[in-house]
């Protein structure tokens, strides 16, 4: 037998030739003899006894979800849902894959990550990457032109996984969007009013929600004089300022992408403004700021947006920050991001005695974030007829993450079925009379089971009940059912009654109602 | 402007030469120079006047669900998710796709219909072909050697779609697996007991549960004298007796496969045999069928099932049925497949107007399969430990063809929203006061919206109420503002009341609280 370890490494030294041969353009003969060598040591490593050795795990940055996880995500899909329907949203669904053309030049530089399904013959696919975009293609598709709607599924990014902060290769996104002409800002605050009222529920914590709008990030650069070919990078340039201090980002601008020094000054200036509907209306008196027609309209819009989000009652969470960019190319107005004040510290905390750098533990707080894209539905459309479009994605898995480590924390156990009674016997022979009377549960709707056993033990048969949190027992014995009556044992007080099968389904219900 | 068929059309006869030259291994410079007229064609039609043109679809044998398939398809599962609950069943998720290695060697022949994705550095992945693979690698990989557990999800197989017929190549599952060491067939009876209620419950008309055993196929096989390496085989044939008569059943087994005529109609003798748990005690004194160790433990299993079928009080659907085969490699135990028996011809029949063949409108009816598998588990175990698993997948799309069916005939409109309330005006400039109530109402929990608009003209704030099925209105004017009062309106009716603000919340909720 040889030893396992010894050839994985062999296979790693045995790598790095080949890949060292083909760096040097080594000629064809020199790799293949060496390639060949290689597959012969992964031959030898697959070979134990015949038999097939599996790699026991999930694809990476990919995770299972156990029951206890499961139970947590039902509970936030639920709140979140909630509050998707109580603003009157329908649902729809699409497929996990679209045509890869479908998300050609939709997402600029981030296009990398997306997973391409091998070419087996027929059309080219790949997994999505968003909601947004396939979202986008459904409206081009059935000519719709409006629609509130929320989709909450899983999409898929190549991206680097930092799982212990929430940040995996497949996740779920949860997306609340309102697509048609509208009078002004008015289903823009309701998406705001949704973060708010959805971070609010799920009591995470303190947290705020910045805005900006594209146009004014554009008017900005304009006046501050950056080229116009120069918008773009600059901008992704400003995106970073949740990540590091002015001073490193002002040196990027000028010495990597070659802005002016003043320039540079002139929107440092800028970037680090916040405020509410007060500093829209400073900006609009902005000699400089003012000369931008653009800067001018996204001022105005920020302004109403305030003036309905204190109808809504969210201003004490919503910032107007100049700094905020965002990456997405396909957003045209209003954008914003929400971030946990709290947590966002706490998580990072951890994460630093994990070893990874500050520079990651800072941005971790962000878990909602959207924009006005009034241009995407258009470049579906044949005659590109637009469709404006403004909406919201809740990012799901950090809020996962935070909700496990409080159960985790909590006293109060996680349960993972809601089973109101088991069937239980004290005495041996007694299956067919427990499976009878399972029966008769099932059938008034009642959430029941029984052990899967002919003649398991009481204490093995209570011991579940207390694992399992389930609140009642009906025990069975000969004399119960001589007498024709049923016992109903509670198990938190192991208080215990006899009562008829008739009144038996009725108590069942009563005691279990609240849960 | 070029025409476009037309160029498409020099497009497909350039692709035959190129197919051509290739295939009589034409000198490289004579490809080369026609791959490049191929590609100049293509390259035209791509230019319309720079812009590119979409594809509008979705992938070959997917679909969007629109927001009435979604209302139906949430009814479904709640239907499906509340039985497993009933059952007391934890739920778990696992990722959409899996290490390419777990996936193989697991279907058999199917394997083929594996989605693999692309290369793009890093793991070799495929999308998952069912839920039961990627299951048994979660239970050996975290070590459970028991667990009930449903997992409701949506895997992936490059079939030939028949979309009208609900057959796609992403569809969901509903799965329902009991793993664990217990006392024979009680968890194998609860499985049929869950086939019997979800199909009860969801009302699709009248259906039957077919049972067999793989011990008793195998046993039957090697006592008609069947050899060893062709019960595989022999078993795929007798697998199409639900979609072709016995005859060629017969032929196919004699003339391709190579099996004995007395041998086949000994087969013949058996696999017209339907009962129920008196065939089974009938077989276990049958000459021929008692000499197999084999058979005799599938029909002493197929007996004691039938006595806790019984007690379940589901035998009045089940049928002991020798002809019932299933695919899939990794059953070891009893089997059993839900046909719709009267939906499954009404589907068969629109099928016919089609176009398609009787050969496929006859199996339109089966909606749910599974059976015993107590080696699979092991296969993904380094040490090969066994857990003995049983469980049941509901195929739902067929189900959800039908149930849209259903609500199209009926005259009951699908709703898409649960708002309650629509909060509107008869008079210009509300829209604050609008805003101000709809926060008032979502704070209270009730479900409500308003229309985007400053000044929308209050038959259309009721017509959107009649289309999308809100059953209340809730009207403001300058005169309820002075009085300090709301105007509910029922649709319905017409029925109009004033009333405080403070009442109005209660009257809301007493109204819907039936919907």
């Amino acid at each position: 037998m040889e030893d396992k370890a010894e050839i994985q490494e062999a296979i790693q030294i045995q790598g790095e030739v080949v890949r060292k041969l083909k760096s040097e353009k080594a000629s064809k003969e020199q790799i293949d003899e060496e390639v060949s060598k290689l597959l012969q040591l992964k031959a030898r490593i697959g070979g134990d006894d015949g038999k097939h050795q599996f790699v026991l795990k999930t694809a990476k940055g990919t995770r299972d979800y156990n029951p206890k996880q499961m139970a947590i995500r039902e509970k936030v899909f639920n709140t979140i849902t909630g509050c998707f329907k109580r603003h009157g949203a329908e649902t729809i669904d699409t497929p996990v894959f679209e045509l890869k053309e479908t998300l050609t030049g939709k997402y600029g530089e981030d296009s990398k990550l997306i997973y391409d399904l091998k070419d087996q013959g027929g059309e080219l696919l790949s997994l999505r990457y968003d909601l947004t975009v396939p979202f986008a293609r459904y409206l081009a598709m059935n000519k719709i032109t409006n629609i509130k709607r929320y989709h909450i599924a899983k999409v898929y990014r190549r991206d680097n996984p930092a799982m212990t902060r929430g940040r995996y290769r497949e996740f779920y996104q949860c997306d609340f969007d309102i697509a048609g002409q509208y009078d002004g800002m008015i289903p823009d605050a309701e998406c705001l009013k949704i973060v708010h009222e959805i971070l609010s529920e799920l009591d995470l914590g303190d947290f705020r929600i910045k805005v900006n709008d594209r146009r004014i990030l554009d008017g900005m650069f304009a006046v501050c004089g950056v080229p116009d070919d120069k918008f773009r990078t600059i901008c992704s340039t400003v995106d970073k300022l949740d990540k590091m201090p002015w001073e490193d980002v002002r040196k990027e601008m000028v010495t990597e992408k070659g802005l002016s020094e003043e320039a540079a000054d002139r929107i440092g200036e800028y970037v680090s403004l916040q405020g509410g509907m007060e500093l829209a209306e400073r900006l609009l008196q902005d000699q400089r700021m003012s000369q931008s027609k653009q800067a001018c309209a996204g001022l105005s819009d920020i302004k109403l947006l305030f003036s309905y989000l204190q109808l809504f009652q969210v201003t004490d969470k919503v910032v107007f920050d100049l700094s905020l960019a965002r990456g997405l190319d396909y957003y045209t107005g209003i954008i914003y991001e929400a971030v946990l004040t709290q947590a966002g510290v706490a998580l990072g905390s951890t994460e630093a005695q994990n070893g990874s750098g500050a520079e990651e533990s800072v941005s971790v707080g962000s878990v909602a974030g959207g924009g006005r894209y009034d241009g995407l539905v258009g470049m579906f459309d044949p005659k590109g007829r637009k469709v404006p479009c403004v909406g919201v994605s809740i990012g799901i898995e950090r809020i996962f993450s935070i909700m496990e480590q409080k159960a985790e924390a909590s006293a109060q156990k996680v349960r993972t079925t809601e089973v109101q009674v088991m069937v239980a016997s004290a005495q041996k022979n007694l299956l067919e009379e427990r499976l009878k009377l399972l029966t008769e549960l099932w059938n008034a709707g009642i959430k029941a089971e029984v052990m899967y056993k002919k003649n398991p033990k009481l204490l093995s048969q209570l011991q579940h009940c207390e694992d399992s949190g389930i609140p009642l027992v009906a025990i069975l014995g000969e004399q119960e059912l001589k007498d024709g009556v049923v016992k109903l044992r509670v198990v938190a007080t192991r208080e215990e009654v006899d009562m008829s099968r008739a009144d038996l389904m009725d108590e069942i219900r009563r005691r279990t109602s609240e849960a």
